[in-house]
């Protein structure tokens, strides 16, 4: 008999085209070109897969994101990319965000139905309510919706999406040809659901998923984002700068666990971080400073000006930040914007340095190391009770995943801390988390 | 020098889980069991491409049709399914259906751009107003929005969605990291959409599809039906019974191009066919029967109340047809509805003949005969000016399939009717369709 392995931790790959850093896509080791090319994505894909990580996961908004003179910006829609990437791989999860402010429940919750049909049961949906105008101008409307509001659809537009996958009993094909029966009277019923925000009869038009529900991931760390994360989703994804904010964060978001029934093992936070690697601490810290002299200040202030709900244009960029709104006020990414104004505030930074600061991680930590080194920052944020794993962002790709693989992960399993080999099969499994039951008769 | 290859004609499976029978699924030759099993339609769809054939196509709605209880319904959603299918073939052209009146252009507009990057130009878009008040009924809406109304909108949607595909140019990314200019200064451009349904701002986020525009299909063949598609479609599915019928559609079709600005080339029109196969006439026509034993009646009777908006539940089964509303009235699939009619009418079928006639193609064409005399009938209708390929239907998958590529495909080639090879990349180029010129600067 073997002892209990120890506590191990969970990791996500956060793919984004060129690699996190903004300037990315100017740096040698990168390929903007191909971020419409399926094989360049098959191979993060299986890259992420040989490291045995838990899952690749796509961020995604609803318009351009960034300017496309300046970086290297749109690309493929994740539903039909992972859906793509699920041929080519067969054991690490697949996580995609979809937002509940443009959506539809009954779309979402077939097409992530169906991914985790396509994929025996890998697929993972990161629930976003969006934060951003130009995503409301393409959907016929000025403004974005208001943020509180865009939590109570979301909240309702969950309840939907998980009648709807429980519309159908999971044992509910029967394929009797003689009796001419296919489903059981009863095994696949209408959810009728009438709310505030939706109207859906159902049923779905697709049999329960593997997974019963795909993994529901959410990303958003405003109060309503975490009452949201502590009531529906079993993994976060969260931008903290320091050891000492991830473990508030966290302890605040399990404490909130109780009154929705809910144990801490049933939620898995996963805090960024953006590894800038190198044999040397040395030549970590060049690369980070080569990266930052290939930045396009024009393109870090707009991006800040952005998530500052702030136009920083015509300031110069060796001086301090203006006044800023109060955190009430703003009506996009709550979170992202009080932990920017605090960095800037705490480090006192000018614009520019800040736009360094950002370049890397868009507000989620960025570290510049050895392996060794990040495996002790990972290690030290596990143990300390600021993580149940990361979500790992490559400043470029595919070169800093790669690494990373090759380089961290085997320290990280030589101390015990992760898996060498997969030992379930689908994305719940990766990420130790029961599978919903069903209806039963 | 070789002289001109003679004109030939285009093939589409039409692919549907255990095939377009609605007893197929009871029959031993099909797999019901695999309608969520992705290799199972990898395998469809490399049968398919074996045959070199132009395309496969999935037929979809937004609620389950028809009922659970009686029949192999519900599985895959088709772009998840399709761009999964990307990877495991080469050349076939992959079509998925998309309703206009549940969707968002920007939604619509993105998924089939990333398909069409993912396959290497290899996308279709069938585009259906719905027909189905369970459909509107999982979109917050009692009752369905009125068929001229949906024309309306799908005009317009299309005039989004096209602008959105055009809204980077061919040429955007020049990746100039030394510059650091990813695309050049009005590569990317906005769309300002304005309209009486949608108000879009654009740009798209996914630069301009391999194909420009994925290939446009549609498949109404009412009044508003056919003006949409002399407009906007470059393929057209249709359901015609008769020679003369279809002969008639396809002049009436081909004579509302020109006010487009359009000629009869760039317009292709693919009558269906379900074609039941044997190695003698006598032994299709012993599957047909065997098919139609295995037909449930109460399931036959629910479809039948459907296509014609007429309640039939009680009504005696070797009975006819009672009285039937007019066309004007009808706010489904007017031209389905009007088929059936005259079917039941101009030979005089009873509920439960009608029932039968309509197990096989739900309206389309049924003919049971031999690998030749299918060859026959497709070749007649072909060089009489009826159709410039087919749609082919296979009653039951995947035997349906294979018996049509391996025994038919081949009498079409000998007659030089059909290609033996790919001889271009794309689905447009398997069609023999141009690619619409984008913006330059």
């Amino acid at each position: 008999m073997t002892a209990a392995p120890p506590r191990q931790f969970h990791l996500n790959a956060f793919l984004m085209n060129a690699g996190h850093h903004d300037a990315a896509w100017r740096h040698p080791r990168t390929r903007p070109e191909r971020i419409t090319d399926l094989t360049y994505f098959q191979e993060l894909a299986r890259t992420a897969e040989r490291g045995r990580l838990d899952s690749v996961f796509f961020a995604d908004g609803v318009a351009l994101w960034g300017n496309a003179r300046y970086n290297a910006v749109g690309g493929f829609e994740p539903l039909t990319l992972l859906s793509a990437l699920a041929t080519s791989t067969e054991h690490i999860g697949l996580i995609a965000t979809v937002s509940t402010t443009f959506n539809e429940p009954f779309h979402v919750a077939r097409k992530f139905a169906s991914l985790d049909h396509l994929s025996g049961g890998r697929a993972g949906w990161n629930i976003v309510t969006s934060g951003n105008a130009a995503e409301a101008r393409n959907f016929g409307r000025e403004e974005h919706l208001d943020h509180a509001v865009r939590y109570e659809r979301a909240a309702e537009f969950l309840d939907v999406t998980r009648q709807l996958w429980d519309s159908w009993r999971d044992d509910a094909q029967v394929v009797d040809r003689e009796r001419g029966v296919y489903t059981e009277e009863g095994a696949v019923q209408a959810i009728e659901h009438r709310g505030e925000h939706f109207r859906v009869d159902g049923p779905l038009n697709v049999p329960r998923p593997p997974q019963g529900h795909p993994l529901l991931v959410q990303a958003g760390s405003s109060e309503d984002g975490k009452e949201f994360a502590a009531r529906y989703a079993e993994a976060v994804f969260t931008a903290q700068q320091t050891l000492g904010d991830a473990q508030t964060f966290a302890k605040d978001l399990r404490s909130r666990l109780a009154k929705y029934g809910r144990t801490a093992d049933q939620l898995k936070i996963l805090p960024g971080i953006c590894p800038i690697l190198g044999d040397t601490e040395a030549e970590a810290l060049a690369l980070e400073d080569e990266l930052t002299g290939l930045q396009i200040p024009a393109y870090g202030l707009q991006q800040l000006s952005g998530m500052l709900g702030t136009d920083l244009t015509g300031l110069p960029l060796d001086g301090p930040l203006p006044e800023l709104p109060a955190e009430h006020d703003i009506n996009g990414n709550k979170s992202r914007f009080t932990l920017v104004a605090e960095l800037a505030r705490r480090e006192q930074l000018t614009i520019r340095q800040l736009i360094a600061r950002l370049g890397g991680g868009r507000g989620h930590r960025v570290v510049a190391g050895t392996p060794e080194q990040i495996a002790d920052t990972l290690e030290d944020w596990f143990t300390q009770g600021a993580a149940d794993g990361f979500n790992i962002m490559p400043p470029h790709l595919p070169g800093g995943l790669e690494d990373f693989v090759d380089q961290v992960v085997p320290i990280l399993q030589q101390r015990g801390l992760f898996r060498t080999e997969y030992t379930g099969r689908t994305l719940r499994d990766h990420y130790g988390l029961a599978r919903p039951a069903g209806r039963s008769l």
